[in-house]
């Protein structure tokens, strides 16, 4: 179905009615209160969650499954926001054990937590600012982070959230990290269609507030002149499928994070050919293979601090769910990776 | 794809984890702070929600959208967990206008609100018992009451949820109300596979209980002994498919709720045939088309105080979500037909 | 996927080398031993489904699944070869009870029996010519029919395969039957496309060799000139869609066999409009409703002795087998009308 | 597949650059060029097909087919700009024969005749205008007329196209016709979202020019105030489905274009409940079936001196083209109630 | 939807005609007024096309699309009739951007033009054999070609049209080309089934025709001895996919074209993995990733003077159309690599 | 559609009535009489192609297809159950011919023969044992190697077949063999969920039983602790995804087979990447490329006695049976290496 303008629309509602109506406190106090009761939500999961790996001996860390339902600044379709239950059910699906190809499991709770979705739509309806909603998705974000171990493995929505994540990130560990980013896109607009928080703008913002030393783009292969130029302008080091061939032995020899404060992974589904992901928004044949997106992962050296999971649309996805598998397994193996 | 064990699985780890090494309160009480803060997002967001509606003047009856996306208690599919977010889209999908049949418009605040989704997973990944979580999900109705005139639109999430809700509405209201209940199964199994809180057994529930004067089924074709027993044993008015034919005339000319406190409407998707609707998770032929079913609601004399509908499967849907536009459009239409 | 020529090219592969090069009575003693084995398989499972009905106290009529695995006198798909045991299986399917509509249980041995599928490939494989295939055809008929109280209910295959079932049903009982036909079209041709065991002339074969009395057709909308003509000549009361409203009161209410050897009912899954099956060869919009035709079964006076359900292709199903299910509930309905 | 900007973004393309860098006149003078090209193809296949008609003896009324593949004035999707050349192929399927239901063939050429499609984007890709593009579409219409005795049986195409079609048959005729509209939508919006041409405005330009008589409207269930406001305006008799069991009988029995130049049938394919019509831009659950509309069509009395099938969207159709069956049978049976 | 046997029969309606009761030359002047208006209708837009290139400045090679809707050469299915539009509308599809990899942009008409669809189907339906077929679609390349600086990029159809387009080619420049295929199969049958047409026999045409100095196959895995006997026959260079992993690097280094009048590219959309092209007739697994056929495109050296993306089938395509970008994908690199 | 309970209810039933009311001997001797009927089924096949075979001269070895048609030791789905006649049928496809890869005719009797399906549900409707059936299985394929120079190939069903055929293998053989294993899994479990027979613990019963001397397991991407740890135990040479691109130079140059009987292949579809094989029970994402499965079997140097193809699943397959051509790709290319 193609995504409607079901949000958009709530929010649009209260503010007409804001502007002609309705006294403006009610309406910012309300929405407060349920940006509080959201952030509340989050954090009881997490202290929770914390207190058991305590209790259980504790970990270095721990990666904690962290849901963000939003899928509204996406240039062409919106299903994204959809995805993270559907991720997580793949994830523990019957059809595959709890094991990771390095032996990892996920099952074992100092090895991986779940502290859910923020309610993204529930905030939405009632007319908050999208400023405003990335300010919560960040603050979100700190609250896992403050419950050592847990490392926050965000599961999309769309690749808008990558920004207030990585800026999270950065914020609380008091520096930049480097950003390895597997994608079609470089998502490095100025402001796309004059959204600056457009998916297709999020790494813009990103290298703009200092938030990462590197960035690496892996699987580029709809690239225009800004995208160059921009890529450019902050030092991006873009790896386009043009040249993978040639540049494979490097990406499956990386060795990030050193000198700043860690490393952190951005996977957009879409970096894999369509072939590999029908539930994606854009399909830009020419892409990864699972695979090689594995050799890449599994032999990067460096300290994961966090990662992200985004665009697996599940309005694009075939009838059983072919790619909730691949994005789950995504989440799996970057489980694997960042928890010790 | 397949419903997975993953809600259980998470119950049953950290159940596993009590048993063994962490002391008991540090879940139990990091449950009770969940619950608190799940429904306190529901009551936030319905009181902005019943500011609004009075700030503009009031009204006799607004409905209500609330989401349960509780999956677990189906006996075949648990896809109905996923479904409220995508029913909300397609009432307001591109696609169609916002005015029902009868000349409602579903953007006007006075006729139409919502709260938002009850984090159910959130709360069972934490391993709340069922009992607790029915439990919460009555309370969480009880709140949108609280806020007149709001009255509860809930969208399910799997039949089980009809005994919370109307048990909550009846308690709320201090009394009984009559049900009209759409559906291929009478659901009124002592208890189904041994769970009382069974999808298949909530009718039973709720007769149990005295929650219900008349209970109304319509839509009925698979039955067996025990139903109809069940069925004899509560005085319920079963009306099979085989006579339908013959019954409606009768069912297109209902008055229901006098002497009561008003009617609850439960619409399990399946009561249509499934060439009208694909996304169930039992396919039953020789069912009612969707006009045979708005026939009944149109002419329907009552005041209606909540309803549901519930067991729609977005993974039983068409690529395109046909049946997501069936059941927002009972939704809609049972807003038209609540709200005054 | 498009039906390929399998099945023929096999045949035609031993064909030629029969002409060329191997003795023919190598060919032809193989196929009679592997007929001979395939009928004996038969066989063995009427006799142990006969002595279980009557080590438990035996029945009047109890109904025998009987698969004819064939679809190769298809004019256009050839998929319904492949459909008993996907029937088979929705019979059974976990999403619904073991009781009819009107309260019989399947599994009851007594109720219902399965012989299980001839093995036509096998045979087909081995070059055996179509005349001799229609004999076995017969034959496996009749030896159900041996083991009484055993009624066969034949799973197709395309619609070819009614007229060696009738034929062998007349022939055992000794005289002709009743013939309720529900489908789209009047299979009536004199040879349709030269093939006189076309599934498009199977009822012209059935009048000319006496079978039956009367042959009422339900569901007709796709008649050409020779389809009337053929139908005047041989006396058959064809029952046209555009009339249905019309004839629904008379069709409901049918008593049929009376003077003769009982009735038979032929239902070809294209007797609906493809709205409610859409795993057909042949889509025909404009037919009966799924609760139509329950409504004439039901109704429906006379001593069933034997029926099929055919035309169910399942390479045109959907992917979640709905069509199955349509096929499933006509044979179980007709399970509860045979047996007694 | 979403429907792209294509046709706009070539025109836009054009647009730019004759306002920046090219003579004016290259462009219009090209254009013309291009549109007497397109309109002298159908000319000199209107030609053929009146000549063989006449040569083999002449009738008094051929139904021609005449796809209109246009689809940008959607409000949605544009996938009908597909449709002509798909619901061709399905008129001709070798899955039925050529025979309609009344026992007209199809396959006679004195009663169908086929001009092909207007190169309705071949235009639209050099800039042509819409006001220009609409008169073209008229002009089509009217070459087909002249060829007596064919009849234009237009394949659209979104259901703007209906206006030029109808003021064409009207202006060629001398008069108003009366209008039998099939749809759930009035199409009567004064502009919708701005745009006059809009499929959602098409009667209400019909209105205002005078070119229908009698307008009566069927199947509709999607209308707001401005829809039945402007019914009221222009006299426009609206039956809605909600009360279709009531006006059956009376739909079943009209008579219609006595004292006006004939009756002119629009069916937009979503006058049917979208279990009968998956390809369609608009699920509006709660529709005709199939046969309510063959009823109404066959029992219709009047001279039908033109139709269209509107609305088909083959990127919303089942995989294996079930709605382009249902488009195609739609034609057909129109083809024989139009020929004589 | 299986292909139906439209286009056949129309045709042999008129021929049946002719025979009987029609003076033959009505039907021929007919047709060849139809051809003209055909090619007239071309023309045309490769005038203007052209002469908005000169007035912006003119190139040297601006590649410009024409489709060429003919399915009916094929053995088996006959979807790519449909093709073109939907490759077009892929093209522009919202979901990318306007930028091939290499930076050219298509919306440059200094890089692209577009000379619309020969209406291959309104030809045919009135009889025109394939012979004279055959020498209209040559004839549409040279109008193409004679609007320099414009080259023809063909849209398939299915793959017989190679053989008139490359004659064309040939011809008009006076001398044969390199010709670089992409395919499963190498399409070299004397005449397949009869067929000298056939999609399965056109580089035997070519090579027989002299239009081709050398002709590299490439992709190769459905080949049989009667195909490897004519490679050797013509000087075929026959890259199988068995031994694709040792020929990859001197595919990815070719050079052609020298001494003779440029290259031409033939891609078939099967040369991919049916992985990554589903919306093809022949599932050969086994095949070119997307990846591969572009390092061998993107770093062939050689003047291309014009090519062709064929046998694409929407009737076999993923719902959302995953093939058609992959087949505009093709034409947007060809595109990219053609003009300068 | 998920797989239901059907063949275990047949069976429970059976044994159920055993226990309470009916004398033993009549259902054993029953399940007794059919399974000799099932056998010499194959039996009568198998000596007809064996004559033939040596009526034209006689081969080395003849590869000769043998369906097993069983699904109930899957954990998951069991869809394999219905494999075998649409593997047969995507064998002979028409559009593809009958030539392999490396030039072996499949139409050739000395190429490939087929002894049809064992009747498996038959047998298991009567309630034969697991135990019971395994030895059936087993016998069935020694039946096949009595008829010199036939070798069998069969086509499964689920993976729990390997273990009785290749024990019939070694038996018949006289001692062990090397096999080459191609999965995504290792199905080495001691027993699977309790079941000795799982489809997850058949070379576990291999390694066992001493039937195989080497065991090469290509694919691996879903081990745990106990896979790993079974395999060391059993000596197992684990070639795990991780690694392959370091193990391809190895494996595609294997030599098998020497001092033993020779070499048995069984190829799980699921080896493949999901993205290849869309119709296997389990998405197991990161797998080889239908190319790298040929590569390695193209090259492997050996003497193959027998092979299999298993867990196709038809009910996770597209729509068009794009995995029934894997799958039959497989089997095809395995009868060209098996025959001499």
């Amino acid at each position: 179905m193609p995504s409607s303008m079901i949000w958009r629309r709530g929010m649009h509602t209260l503010e007409r009615l804001k502007a002609a109506r309705i006294p403006e406190d009610v309406i910012t106090q309300g929405q407060e209160r349920v940006i509080d009761a959201s952030l509340t939500l989050i954090r009881e999961k997490a202290k929770l969650k914390g207190a058991v790996v305590r209790a259980l001996g504790g970990a270095v860390a721990t990666s904690s499954l962290l849901g963000i339902p939003l899928g509204h600044n996406s240039s062409f379709l919106q299903g994204p926001a959809f995805a993270p239950p559907l991720i997580r059910e793949a994830m523990w699906c019957g059809s595959t054990n709890s094991t990771t190809e390095e032996g990892k499991m996920i099952d074992d709770p100092l090895v991986m937590a779940d502290v859910g979705d923020l309610p993204v739509q529930e905030m939405r309806d009632t007319g908050v600012s999208d400023d405003r909603l990335m300010e919560v998705v960040s603050e979100s974000v700190k609250i896992v982070m403050e419950e050592a171990p847990l490392r926050p493995l965000i599961l999309g929505g769309d690749h808008s959230i990558s920004y207030p994540v990585v800026r999270a990130v950065s914020e609380k560990l008091g520096g930049p990290v480097d950003v390895l980013h597997l994608d079609a896109h470089p998502d490095i607009y100025d402001a796309f269609e004059g959204n600056k928080y457009s998916h297709a703008s999020s790494f813009a913002r990103i290298m703009e507030g200092g938030y990462a030393r590197r960035l690496l783009q892996v699987g580029i292969r709809s690239i225009n002149k800004e995208g160059r130029e921009q890529g450019k302008r902050f030092g991006v080091e873009q790896y386009e499928m043009r040249t993978f061939s040639k540049d494979r032995h490097f990406l499956e020899n990386l060795k990030l994070g050193e000198g700043v404060k860690g490393v952190y992974i951005s996977i957009d589904v879409d970096c894999l050919d369509p072939a590999f992901a029908h539930g994606v928004s854009h399909f830009e044949p020419g892409g990864l293979s699972f695979r090689d997106v594995l050799n890449i992962l599994h032999n990067l050296q460096g300290d994961i601090v966090a990662a992200d999971v985004v665009e697996y649309n599940p309005q694009r996805d075939t009838a059983d769910g072919m790619t909730a598998m691949v994005a789950a397994k995504f989440a799996r193996e970057l489980t694997a990776k960042m928890s010790k």
